[in-house]
């Protein structure tokens, strides 16, 4: 850091199991990542090509390449996972991720309607190839699950191979764990975190007040998704109670 | 396209008289303009400095020659236009479009008012000297049109020698043909288009969830507008149905 | 200018005291800042790095570095102040100041408690190390002053030595002196003035809709803050009446 203050919450060092960031890129160019990974490598723990951006980016390979010099890993969105599945294209998904050197991949079912036992299937078979994150909750407005459900669906896919079960908002952050307006499904998250270890779960939150609302129920290192590279710097002052959201709730501790 | 993936609508190629999107730059730096390039040139049809950016952004011959070599071709906000007619200028206008080498211009009438007549001289003449595109809807939220004079503006303004005309929804996309909370007015488009061929009108859709409204009504190659330049690659997923909001939509086509 | 427009409100040049703009960096990689500079030098009159940003920001001396090669001065935002004074590390604030070679500092209870007389104690003994900009309103949306206290607090702090006072309004722009909804409490804003010299007050205004109030009740020449880089050249069209939202206000005069 650049100066010193005391009594500052201690951030986990990298490599990261709890603490983490997910850094969601939906088209930078060469020279964007640059300065993103100037700015923030340090606090990013893994980028996703979001949704099926990475069928229509130039330069994909180069930028995979920026990556892995900062030492970060990418993969591409859940989206893409069903695009590939929707058209029975589940071969060519496997050999694409080997043409591009992946070694992370996420299985979700936000867009489409699969079997749960399928959807296990493979997490499984592609844990043998990658580490597999799965995504757990509807990019549907309508389709709301009960606490006992998000549950039950989170152990099974960690069973079945999930290093990491995602909680879904969508980088506008409206779905899933969240209301339409927003606001956090709390009764849901508290529910979820007294059967789930937090660590192994990554809780989608685009905006600043749902960062807030997470760093204040689970601390300084929870593990947060969908960040907006322009955000990384704010992000980390919000985990270490730098900013005027989460100034309190560090100090009364 | 960085795989192959089946059953993908197919984009019109350039140079596109439909499935066209306009961007707004609103104040790039030369680099930034470069970044834009790199990712989004592709994509990119026409790019409007907006309003009367161009009045005080710096480098703006440096920046036009960026566009130029990649050729894509610029024009000047229609706010600029009515800067200069509200201040009988009309002959600096012209002058100054010269200056620049500009082979685009806009007519519009969103801050001022003008007998429609008036307007539609302007288009003519100033067709003689580029290629016009006119907008049509006011950019206050009080003044609403009714669908057919929509259509008789914009029919006039065609027949007067717009090359497109624009449906006005300014870079917030709550006004014209949105209401106040950026909502479309559907009924008005609907209304419009059994009119107006869908390839002569550039809908102005800054949001995201406009630009899936028009995507699932008029198709992948709908003409759209006021794009910020970060984002054309969503917006390319969107029209191919690659993005959550639209994924269902091309499958059961 | 690129070219001539008649009857365009006259900004102030370089140095300013009224017309100044107060820009928030809240973490641009260098190549950034240069880009921003390019862009927007010439209307910048000092950059915020806000809040306490400037603690996790790498590369922090050749950023501040970058700004003074563009005559353009810097300070940390208030809330890293309130940092340190509740940690009791008021000396090691001081020293802070000097190792990074700034000349401005910005003192502020938007996050803490603490006594006016105090807070005017600080801006006084500061004062004599650096220019003090210090900033009145609080961070919470509960806590809101009544309009006589507000201009007491402001002529108390001016008193102390604080060369401009700022009106807060977070980088949301929904406390202090706007509503929740990021609406302007008038009343207010009328009251300060017909007490408090405008030239002396920046107004935080982040949102278009807030810039633009003030420009049409202040003028051109208002002193605005809490600007985000890429909003520069739209707030530069706004105070000249280049843009639609104040395009009559300055036609009328």
């Amino acid at each position: 850091m650049n100066y010193a203050l005391n009594n500052i919450p201690e951030r986990t060092p990298k490599p990261r199991s709890s603490g983490m960031t997910m850094v969601m890129d939906k088209g930078l160019s060469l020279r964007q990542v640059e300065d993103f990974l100037e700015v923030s490598a340090e606090y990013t723990d893994i980028v996703k090509l979001g949704w099926a951006t990475s069928y229509v980016t130039p330069n994909l390979k180069e930028k995979l390449n920026l990556y892995k010099q900062a030492g970060i890993p990418v993969y591409f969105g859940g989206t893409l996972f069903e695009a590939f599945i929707i058209r029975n294209q589940y071969d060519d998904y496997c050999r694409m991720l080997d043409t591009f050197g992946l070694q992370y991949a996420e299985v979700s079912d936000g867009s489409i309607t699969i079997e749960h036992d399928l959807k296990c299937e493979y997490i499984s078979k592609l844990s043998k190839q990658v580490t597999v994150i799965s995504e757990v909750g509807s990019k549907d407005v309508q389709k709301i699950f009960a606490p006992y459900k998000w549950i039950q669906l989170m152990k099974a896919e960690l069973e079945a191979g999930s290093w990491k079960v995602i909680a879904e908002a969508r980088e506008s952050g409206n779905v899933g764990i969240y209301r339409d307006s927003g606001e956090v499904r709390q009764g849901l998250v508290d529910e979820i975190l007294t059967q789930i270890p937090a660590e192994t779960i990554i809780w989608e939150a685009p905006q600043k007040a749902q960062q807030t609302w997470f760093i204040k129920l689970i601390g300084t290192n929870v593990n947060l998704g969908n960040i907006a590279p322009a955000d990384m710097i704010p992000l980390e002052t919000l985990r270490l109670g730098l900013r005027s959201d989460t100034f309190d709730h560090f100090l009364n501790q």
